[in-house]
């Protein structure tokens, strides 16, 4: 499985590049300059002690990858869709791991956009035969990092399309102890959006760094 | 502690009374009609072997405890507390269970109140001198009447009372295998809720009915 991240440079983008690498996936970090993504997928490498990640331009990640990461941070995550349009080829799977939020007295709070949920957002800015999922939302980029440690925690998964979401299931089992689930919709982004808030309230609250969810039950 | 229900001869407020009651907590169940709560609590006793849990009216309920659990359904939220509301003692603390959710094409959905969530609605609507805390919300009534089965998830519990608030984290701690978390002020609520409705749609997918929440990480 051959897996991008678009925009892959920041905290979130290589975390999820060491656990999918480590996970034994094809990993190519993309940026706007390509030695910018080198050099993240050489920090990421030497971390693994493998040379499993690649790092290039975004155009050229999106040229060879089925699945492909929307790493940049919120505020930039339309205008990456707009300004990389036309390199995405038919049939990616765009993963949404995007979250709006702004900060209130020191207190995180959900940034609602006016389409429901970021991911219905970014979904209306797709193009044509590319499908959206929302994923890995809610768990957090320094949980990711820390290779060595198991996340023992789920990955919500949620899209329209039953097929691009049971390929982001599949893609997110390969790391080991995260089990992926069923999240439905892409609307339920709107709930899963909400509850990295949460997360960052209760990582603030017990100072912690890795708060993420486990269903119990299920 | 003393420990009081307020409709709560329902599937939430049943299985609330079996855990605290299991807990060693001294409960009432409080109904319109003191018969049908003396009713449930006959209940409650057989099934733990033990006459720990009272019936009564729910006049009577609120003029003895200390904590109360709004265990009605959402709908009747608001004119339960009209109703009552020269029954409550000053000083009670009034923990809202209630979840505004409808169901769409057979999907739950989250019915989000003017008020912001269903919590800041019904702390629109308690007397001077009560607090709300929101907690429970996120916790199956299946799963709390399974008395036998530990909880093992998180009680997420928010108001903007903090005295309010660690007195219910106290009350929650009492049930072994469910941990108590603060989640911050009463607009959490908001995120809380929509989490009841993402375990209701879990529960539909995987053909189960306790999903419920466990943080890891914290």
């Amino acid at each position: 499985m051959r897996i991008g991240l678009l925009g892959g440079t920041g905290p979130e983008g290589k975390g999820l590049a060491l656990r999918f690498a480590a996970a034994g996936a094809q990993v190519v970090i993309g940026s706007r300059l390509g030695e910018r993504a080198g050099a993240a997928a050489g920090e990421c490498n030497a971390r693994l002690a493998s040379p499993l990640i690649r790092g290039t331009t975004n155009e050229e990640m999106l040229a060879e990858s089925e699945i492909v990461f929307l790493a940049v941070p919120f505020g930039q995550a339309v205008a990456a869709l707009v300004a990389y349009r036309d390199c995405f080829r038919s049939g990616t799977i765009l993963v949404d791991v995007t979250v709006p939020m702004r900060f209130t007295d020191g207190l995180p709070a959900y940034a609602q956009p006016e389409a429901g949920s970021g991911a219905e957002l970014v979904a209306r800015h797709v193009p044509p035969g590319v499908s959206v999922v929302a994923a890995f939302k809610e768990i957090p980029a320094h949980a990711l990092a820390e290779v060595e440690t198991p996340l023992d925690c789920d990955a919500l998964v949620c899209g329209d399309s039953r097929e691009a979401r049971d390929a982001v299931m599949a893609a997110a089992g390969l790391i080991p102890s995260l089990r992926p689930l069923d999240a439905g919709p892409l609307k339920m982004a709107s709930v899963i959006e909400r509850m990295t808030v949460l997360a960052v309230y209760l990582n603030r609250r017990y100072r912690r760094r890795g708060a993420r969810f486990r269903v119990q039950g299920i």
